[in-house]
């Protein structure tokens, strides 16, 4: 009899896994659980569905249970995992529809249960027309919502309320953020969240109001139990048709509390490089486990898509009997916000300070082309690195121009550990349609080491 | 007295290195000769002054010699440097003008003469309309020309000629491109320099023709001595109303001839990772001098503005008594034929195997966002990287998509001799406007080492 997977979580990382390991093993028995109704979605998709640049939300999956019974994966929708026995290598399954509950035996088994909102302590929480964005089911209600709607509040200033902002504000409506810390994206130090504060609301002047060092205590609701007003520890009151809560996610593990599997950060799953957990036979990928953090060497939990499917693909590669290993994350993340890109790589100079670093950094504003070409964009970039060992921790990017470009030639030197002084003077491509002569993070490299040097 | 620097030549390493020096050391004399009458000027743009993207030659000018004045740098235009004289320190310069020499005499010279086309000996290559593009005034001639023009013939299938042919094709005119090997853009692999060929041709489908495998033997003129057809070894015969030569440059080192000073690859000067000549007190930079292959670590010759830029700050930097190293360069190019990028760094496949690399390669052709999102680009990447180290050898991208943003990545990896294992999980930033989750340069990283794996 062939062996058996088990995999339980159908967003990212758990269908990348079944592919992956169906084209690296014709004889394993796969067999995949989740708890929605569908599976193998976009999730980072959905802002562009509710801004409505997606027209369908069908468009965000990208394959069917259908078509993964012709890979001869075996999906079953609609049914949760509520316990794992490690001892005698079975899973138990609540099917969420007729409520029946059974258990399912395995020989591997990968965990990849996501992460769900954290839905925050304050009162009148469970008013009708508070969403949180996670699942197709969300972004539908969202929309169906906004296009009824002329103004919203959204809590919390990461980088789903942006885009959600986005959403909203392309289709007319106005919004409200509010942000319990100093300043929004709260992982960019303040000059950068400034700089990215004043484009927002310089953007759509009016229509945009940002409320920082401001919490929520309580929602106020109508005759028919629909939120209408947000009501804020300093005394405001904000009327709204409709809140979106953007308060952050943890791992999807609770089912595990109890089980003898090894957590990690904000009780995510603890793996090592090849996705192997605690357990020899279990693997964990995706949002559920922690991640190894290559700039601070430390454990931490950045849950994200493209790492799901990295971790997938990695895991099934060592299921199949191949060697992958995943070195781990650097907290890379880039959003938009209409012409403006927003990105940052490693650490911010503020953190690399509290963590112990000598950091110097350097700040460049310039064009993204050669000056004298038209339809140049304007880039800033804050790039930050180590006085002692002239390695770089960090890179912040905002601008109408080619943000990302420069953001990625920084992403192998912090993984190399390349110095500035090699860095500075790296080979990159340059023609009048591209960059300056010397491309602005070369230039940022050049400022710092210069700094450091003198 | 204050120590006396000469800078010879006034392209951009020689004003780049007069430029940063003075920032460092206000107490040194610095003088710059050139035999241009203008200076500090980016002739790369020039494709796109002719284009008439840019209206004005001097818009490409970056400094005049009086903005140096005020930084107490001496500029001396139309006085170019016909000998040296290592032993008494001193450099023989003939006043263009007047025809007079005299010697000035110097503590630390710096050469920064650059290149100059290759004139190629076919009969008739003196008639008028036969045009090099190095120097604005070469390219306002051509400009000139273009206007009351209806065909061309563009001479050599390199970058320049790319270049111009886009102004031309833009500007309305028919054009010829000629190339003696059997593709353009030879440093491509075939099959790529085959995609480039299709889009061209396929862009204004019968504005170009482009004839591979193909000499020209001699030009014919008219009773004016103007260029009027193009005869091919072949025995085409080619009415046209102008030609470009396209068939490369050469150092310009005529002078050093007979000197002490040591030479290189295709004479261009030797100097090390500190831009010292062979003689003490004597550097150079720029397109004059050598350059050291990161992929090969061999010497080589490869003229390039960015590279000029570098080491004249880095020549700089050693004269000012600091220190700075440049490790070396990737052939690392890039071009635009209207909405294509097409770009290249380090090796072909080809190079590869003939440099006794054992290469394996993959090529994607992919989406360069999500491909839900509306107006994704496309990009094709090809992967070169040795089944015996695992690292990266070289990639070459063509698309309207991203490409440069996928090509900026594989630099630092090539530079670090970073594994294909670790560069196929690079944290690179996500979300749906950007890229796909796994990126496309990720992507064929991974399909190189299953190839290698297996």
């Amino acid at each position: 009899m062939s062996e058996k997977v088990v995999i339980i979580g159908g967003g990212a990382a758990g269908p990348k896994t079944a592919a992956k390991l169906r084209r690296e093993r014709k004889d394993l028995k796969i067999d995949l659980y989740t708890q929605e109704d569908i599976i193998s979605y976009s999730a980072c998709g959905l802002p562009y569905f509710i801004e409505n640049i997606i027209q369908k939300a069908e468009t965000l999956i990208m394959r069917t249970p259908e078509d993964f019974k012709k890979q001869n994966i075996d999906v079953h929708t609609n049914q949760k995992c509520i316990n794992i026995d490690t001892r005698n290598k079975t899973v138990t399954i609540e099917d969420m529809i007729s409520q029946n509950i059974y258990d399912v035996s395995y020989d591997v088994l990968v965990i990849a249960t996501g992460a769900t909102p954290i839905i925050p302590n304050i009162r009148n929480i469970d008013l009708k027309n508070i969403f949180t964005l996670r699942t197709i089911q969300d972004g539908v209600k969202i929309k169906e919502k906004m296009l009824q709607s002329k103004k919203a509040v959204l809590i919390g200033g990461g980088y789903i309320s942006i885009e959600v902002m986005e959403a909203l504000v392309h289709n007319g409506l106005h919004v409200t953020l509010i942000e319990k810390n100093k300043h929004i994206l709260s992982m960019f130090d303040e000059d950068f969240a400034q700089t990215i504060t004043d484009h927002i609301l310089g953007h759509t002047p009016g229509q945009v109001n940002i409320l920082t060092n401001e919490e929520v205590v309580a929602f106020l609701g109508n005759e028919n139990d629909e939120v209408e007003k947000v009501i804020t520890a300093s005394g405001k009151e904000i009327e709204t048709d409709f809140v979106v809560l953007g308060t952050g996610v943890r791992p999807n593990t609770d089912f595990l509390q109890g089980s003898d599997l090894k957590l990690s950060v904000n009780n995510s799953i603890k793996v090592g490089h090849t996705m192997r957990t605690s357990k020899i036979g279990i693997f964990a990928v995706g949002d559920c486990t922690d991640n190894f953090n290559l700039v601070t060497n430390r454990y931490t939990w950045v849950p994200m898509g493209s790492t799901a499917n990295k971790e997938g693909r990695c895991a099934a590669i060592n299921i199949a009997g191949g060697i992958c290993s995943f070195d781990g994350i650097m907290n890379s993340t880039i959003t938009k916000y209409f012409d403006y890109t927003i990105s940052m790589i490693g650490i911010s100079y503020k953190e690399a300070l509290e963590l112990g670093f000598q950091p110097e950094y350097a700040i460049v504003t310039k064009r993204d082309k050669a000056g004298y070409m038209p339809n140049t964009g304007t880039i800033t970039l804050k790039l930050i690195a180590d006085r002692n060992t002239h390695t770089i921790l960090g890179i912040q990017g905002i601008g109408d121009g080619e943000v990302n470009q420069r953001i990625n030639t920084v992403i192998p030197a912090i993984l190399s550990k390349t110095k500035l002084e090699s860095f500075m003077n790296l080979d990159l491509p340059y023609s009048p349609p591209y960059s300056p002569a010397i491309d602005p993070v070369l230039n940022a490299a050049q400022i710092i080491y210069q700094k450091i040097s003198d």
